[in-house]
């Protein structure tokens, strides 16, 4: 792969500054008001700039989110879109091997921020649930169970990436953090793979 | 089941100060050294006290860290030798109803409190990670194989366990939080069980 030449992004009303100031204001109201409360006009007030710079700089809501909050370096729903476009009786390596690639281009601090985030504020807590089981991991299995079971088998997911993140990036378990990505996809895709679309009762 | 009538310890050298100063003393030495650096003689040392007062009040190096520095309502090494006590082939589902029933008794506050030491403190992240590898789930799956993999075994059911912690009690996901814990027994057990004694590469 070469690396892309120029980022097209079109015009840029409001320039950097626009941008930096969603981002501030957007720890803001997600922090008081949570993920579901939290209103793109409500984030565009706070910084003082037109509501549709939201969709102009970071395409809406979840990816604002995932930058202001998470610290993502992906865009969650690209991301989504990618995993689910596959082969899915494999969806579970694939689900950890996208994650764990993503994070080790950080070297896991973004993923040790995160929890440090929601450690230590309730609020960024309830944010965070409400991200990861409804946005994330929710569209994925409620593209595949309408028998009830989708948000059980969010959690499920969510459990097993966060504790994978945990022994990986924050308390660095020997060989969790050491461990080749293969290896991991090897032995924990199949968790996942159970989690979205096997027998869990 | 009903309560148990008197605690009987023996006679009590030192009284309960000896055991407050041994809890005081085991933070700063575990913080400082890590579980594997830590000795008795450091601990009681520092305490003041008799290093045979260690074994005299916690019974060990392992119960004293568990208690001191993870706040483990618990005597690990008492719980790994009753999990290993049954059925093998169930074992998976026996670690994950014991360690929910022990948490859910404290409400999870002693789990969220150990997350917070982990994601604050380098030092304690380091005793935690020696004290579950090495002595937790790495005594329960040296138990069970000598092919080299039981550390990544070890890990492997760690963060599982870590991560159904996470949204159980810190980032209290719905439904995880509020399941009950035959539920999560049934969905996440065999997942364990692999992990202990399936297929993992």
């Amino acid at each position: 792969m070469t690396a892309e030449p120029e980022r097209r992004r079109g015009r840029r009303p409001g320039g950097a500054d626009t941008r930096a100031a969603l981002l501030t204001a957007a720890r803001a109201v997600f922090t008081e008001s949570g993920y579901d409360g939290a209103t793109v006009r409500a984030i565009a007030r706070r910084a003082g700039v037109d509501p549709a710079m939201v969709n102009h700089w970071f395409g809406g809501k979840e990816a604002l989110f995932a930058e202001a909050v998470l610290h993502l370096p992906f865009n969650p729903k690209a991301l989504i879109a990618e995993i689910l476009k596959g082969d899915r009786e494999v969806l579970g390596e694939r689900i950890i091997r996208t994650f764990l690639t993503n994070w080790d281009a950080q070297d896991g601090g973004v993923f040790a921020a995160m929890i440090r985030s929601v450690s230590a504020h309730e609020q960024v807590a309830n944010a965070l649930r409400e991200f990861f089981v409804h946005q994330v991991f929710g569209q994925i299995v409620s593209a595949m169970h309408d028998d009830g079971s989708a948000l059980l088998r969010a959690n499920l997911v969510a459990s097993q990436m966060i504790g994978l993140g945990m022994v990986r990036y924050v308390a660095r378990f020997d060989p969790a953090s050491t461990a080749d990505v293969e290896t991991l996809v090897a032995a924990i895709g199949p968790t996942i793979q159970r989690y979205l679309t096997g027998p869990i009762g």
